[in-house]
């Protein structure tokens, strides 16, 4: 069984609490209670209420550039309290902890996963456990005491039937290859589900330039950098993540074409 | 005289500065400045400015998760720079710093206060001071000097008449028990100052059911969890907090009841 | 070749990322990938996109207060990507990276710049480099790899002709010191470019009392602390930061003059 490094073991939270409350900090205080050599860091805590879809692309996004062993706590969970189960995921030489709701459904998607674990060691949580706040009272006590070298298998055992959800994939119809935008950042760049490997087999070896269409605009080609359009302009490019992205130079692409998540995004040859 | 264990000591902060000015980042850098191996942790920050009340109930909800020997710097101070005084309080085995103006009231209520230390011992400040951010200049340097192992005593005279203000208390009025919302969190939950021991006096051994009135509408019993209620509909039940709380399942009981802080919750036995 | 103190060392983040998507969480993951004994601390992330005067101020204001050695990293970037260079900034026994977009404009109007090295070691960077998160690619693994003691002079050579915007500096004006808001914070607090020496300079030595005008009222005297004024009333005071600042007592000044940045502050001797 493989364990996290024990030397300062990193733990990041992603949760839909926000920080107005005192959820997160509360996290925090029962990790450290338990490891005080974890290093926690948020990776973000904004995501709208239950939204189990944004939060596994967000996860997805991040989680690469944390180092190797790192733990992810992912606490996006509106059936806590009932039957659905708590799990520990390891895939990618990272390890994953959340609720079985789909959260990690594009993490499933991307990566091959090696294990999962359905956690019931109950010795593992804080007692009295309450049926509301299994962040404070399961997940971060869990993350805290795997962090500390629990071996893997003594919080449960291996289950196969997680849940899978249905993630949005590109499709080709006729001469377009049609996407979807995944996620707005806070600059109102529009990240769609349509990534450079989409793209190059989409184009199967042509050579030639691409159309990028949303909102009833045309965006003439893929750009390296935003400031290759004009203050103002509209354009293309694959963003950070490699998905491709439509953007407003020193602007917001989601006010000036008001679109956001699910708008339609069409590529084709030019 | 007690002392915060030193090896890696816990540093809290709860503050109405927000996120969005350096002020938070500030308090860091000069804890950082003066303990090198303390832990700082944020409970949050994005209260209503000035809002005493609402922290000190924050406080008491979330310091009991943070290790024994936590040092827990609270300032929300609209009196910066008067005559009002900085304290200490030591209770539960746990360090309250803040300013004398009934923010830790919630605290006093609750827990056994074993002794608040008027803080006067200038060479723990920095200098030159301001008038209007102790935070930066008082509370955050003290909480990291004492987390290095100064003594309690070593920063002022122990006081008695520490200002300590009404927590609003649910009352018995004939067959109903009356309280109030005292907090809203990101979802819309409806915390009340109605506990489980304060349902349990209520009821005096009667085995019946409950109904929960709020904004005119009558919620038939307490449920165990959030998903016990059918999507979209409210509910009751004992949060994570110990408090008789208000849901929308996958909602927002503020938005749907267009509650907020102080509104009234009454129970009665079925 | 100075060198950031090698035990512990702080890098903090400064940026306009907002705190909502997970951009900032992947920067601190670089970081602790590379060196896993940094302190990250966060400044602050809520500026208005693209605003690199104002990050620049605040980052003047906050930096003072974290630990000699400090490493700075500000990302406020619209050029990511373009020709516009990367800098590592020595000043005031602190160091400082980020774009050469004029961020460090406040600095360079304040402090003495020992050293501006162009950052090209490009081992430093993680690869493949995106076009659109410098940040990440580049920003934070340089801070990372420069807090491990890789020398400065290592990252690039040093340049001369780094940007430099202008900075609004207060004039006299006949028998009036005119200045402008500069910041509005949480409170509604408005922060002016005059500070304390501004106004002794124009004082010349004469006793008499001020008045500031701002918004077509006047404001007599310059009051020690918020609290000196009645609740709800608007009064002047010299802030943390050494700057005028007027203020509505447990209000909003931002509010009740319906004022912000770039707003005129005039004072007189009375």
């Amino acid at each position: 069984m493989p364990r996290p490094p024990r030397r300062r073991p990193v733990i990041t939270l992603l949760t839909d609490f926000g920080l107005d409350d005192p959820f997160v900090g509360i996290m925090k205080g029962v990790i450290y209670g338990i490891n005080s050599h974890a290093r926690v860091v948020d990776i973000c805590h904004g995501l709208p209420s239950y939204d189990v879809h944004q939060a596994g692309f967000l996860l997805k996004m991040a989680y690469p550039f944390f180092p190797k062993g790192s733990i992810h706590v992912v606490v996006v969970d509106p059936g806590v309290g009932s039957a659905r189960r708590p799990l520990i995921v390891w895939a990618d030489d990272h390890y994953f902890i959340g609720p079985d709701n789909g959260v990690f459904s594009h993490l499933y998607e991307a990566v091959k996963v090696e294990l999962v674990v359905e956690i019931t060691a109950s010795r593992y949580f804080l007692h009295p456990m309450s049926a509301t706040f299994h962040g404070r009272d399961l997940f971060a006590p869990v993350a805290a005491h795997f962090s500390r070298g629990v071996a893997l298998d003594a919080f449960g055992q291996p289950i196969a039937d997680y849940v899978r959800l249905a993630v949005p994939r590109p499709k080709v119809q006729g001469v377009l290859l049609r996407g979807e935008v995944l996620y707005v950042d806070k600059f109102g760049n529009l990240i769609t589900n349509i990534t450079a490997g989409d793209l190059e087999a989409f184009r199967g070896g042509q050579e030639k330039g691409v159309v990028v269409r949303v909102g009833g605009l045309e965006i003439p080609g893929v750009s390296a950098f935003y400031a290759q359009v004009k203050e103002g302009e509209l354009g293309a490019l694959f963003g950070s993540s490699g998905h491709l992205e439509v953007f407003v130079h020193r602007g917001s692409a989601a006010r000036v074409l008001k679109a956001g998540r699910g708008e339609e995004v069409w590529v084709r040859l030019a």
